[in-house]
């Protein structure tokens, strides 16, 4: 195994720590292993807080800030954060208004932060769960009861974010969170695995011109593996896969992701990004708005993942209403 | 070869196809081969225009826009831009107040901007041309006679960028520049090779538990090969080569990038950050300023590069001034 790591055990810690030094708009606290807002809690404002195992940054942590969380949990990589860190950065995320968590919906998390979630009711913070769950490549998975969420958790988190800073209450920002996920789809295609350092093994094996579709962030099993193709070919594939759960039509309007897993040149992306586009033009459907880069990882796993979310006027507003993280920044 | 590409002769046609439709406060003239910002040429305003072999990015597409890059010139994957397509950014970012080149110390780079900069001096376009050599690995290289340009150059763009948005003539421009190069210094490390679409094969071998300490970012040969060893060492090594030919000291200020090759999982470069920050504490150097990402990458390369640069009050202004492009937006 290569890596830029110390000891595999002290990873999250060290990173933290880095994390820490990079971001002084951010506070960590590296014993209890959150990340918040060097300026919460804002009394009277909702908190928002995500979290999830960590290897997939800048997902959650590198989205604290204005606009978006308003504190991030990494657990141990690809493993649930706990109950006990989520509750301590509810408690810091929370200006007595209320706290909304975001999960990823794979077992762990939910049973952790629903958990969390209880003890925070206990001491009269309440909360609101927003479930992610927007990749349609497979029903029921390695980790997870229903559908992974996975790339779509950028959208709920931005959307629900701009709707705590505009000063909507627990339910309306739980609610705009919940619309973000509904109207979000994702599918993946992993060209490699990845290596975990707690044990520096793939996490799966594929052959010299195999590839992963449907894969899961964490390399679960997707929908089959086949002999890689051209871009435009996998594009399709990941585009028609989400169009015949969620179909667009002329005169929708699309934001568009296509994000990188970690270890997948730019350059790709920008390739897989031009054949979306060309795929949903042939449609009728206007790209509004779009990332390309690394948004959800999966440590160093080349691939990528496309999201499609559906935007309405409140979906675009809530959207380019400015954000100013680590990892993600406009307007304002 | 597993790549997200069409034809591997259509890589960077499609990628700025792609770069087009994700960036409309960009012009990309997919013939011509260019990136210029939507908004040039701003008359009476100096033009900074970068460019060199794909494969980098964000460097230097990723870098137009407002406060940095007024056009980028993207060659054939780690191949130089040609004289005409450099000729045709620069007549494109000229406002009639000249222009300025930031070339990277590569033979083939350093040859055609030079050819390209007396094609515009013909046609009445003064140009001044800032060379970046930040790289203290190695004295002479696969494409270089002198030292190489590597992750300095972000600093050289953000820093005459800035200079020229605040209204800096072309020998000012130039001048801020050549102090931001003057004043960094760069070091990196590959655990692995990356490969180019056209050739489908490795740049270089490397053991199972080998890296190579010194890397160019087109896996030029470095200093030499060793095992890999902790993120501690790694970074006291990359540390350690930079503060010798540019010693720095208690009372200092610093803006340390931790950059990723392009196949890094970002945990693991905020795990070197926090070791610099380590190593510069212990000397009683002040982290001022920090950048730890993908900024200058090599295709899927894994490893990271450390540049370290010493501020003055000067450079940290104009470090700090508003930057809005793909890959680096702060500020205003």
């Amino acid at each position: 195994m290569k890596k830029l790591i110390n000891d595999p055990a002290d990873v999250v810690r060290d990173a933290l720590r880095g994390m820490a030094a990079a971001h002084p708009e951010l506070r960590v606290d590296v014993e209890q292993r959150f990340v918040v807002r060097a300026d919460a809690p804002q009394q009277g404002k909702v908190g928002l807080v995500s979290g999830g195992g960590s290897g997939h940054e800048p997902l959650h942590g590198g989205f604290v800030g204005l606009g978006m969380l308003t504190a991030a949990v990494p657990g141990e990589v690809f493993t649930s954060p706990v109950p006990d860190q989520i509750l301590a950065a509810t408690q810091a995320a929370s200006g007595g208004a209320g706290v909304v968590h975001v999960v990823k919906n794979y077992t762990g998390d939910v049973l952790n932060f629903q958990l969390a979630a209880e003890l925070a009711d206990d001491e009269g913070i309440k909360v609101e769960s927003v479930l992610v769950n927007d990749d349609v490549a497979v029903q029921d998975s390695l980790y997870t009861a229903g559908r992974r969420g996975t790339g779509g958790t950028v959208v709920v988190e931005k959307v629900a974010g701009a709707r705590a800073e505009e000063g909507g209450g627990v339910e309306a920002v739980a609610a705009a969170g919940r619309k973000a996920n509904e109207a979000s789809r994702s599918f993946g295609i992993a060209l490699t695995p990845c290596i975990t350092p707690a044990s520096g093994a793939p996490t799966f094996e594929l052959g010299d011109d195999e590839i992963e579709i449907g894969i899961g962030i964490h390399g679960e099993p997707g929908r089959e593996r086949r002999q890689i193709g051209s871009a435009a070919e996998l594009a399709e594939i990941a585009a028609a896969a989400i169009l015949e759960d969620m179909p667009l039509d002329r005169g929708d309007n699309a934001l568009v992701i296509v994000n990188g897993m970690g270890g997948t040149p730019q350059i790709e992306l920008y390739i897989v990004f031009n054949e979306v586009v060309r795929i949903l033009g042939d449609r009728g459907v206007t790209v509004a708005r779009s990332l390309v880069g690394n948004y959800v990882t999966s440590l160093e796993m080349a691939g990528c993942m496309l999201t499609l979310t559906r935007l309405d006027d409140e979906l675009t507003r809530l959207w380019d209403a400015p954000v100013s993280t680590p990892a993600l920044r406009w307007g304002g």
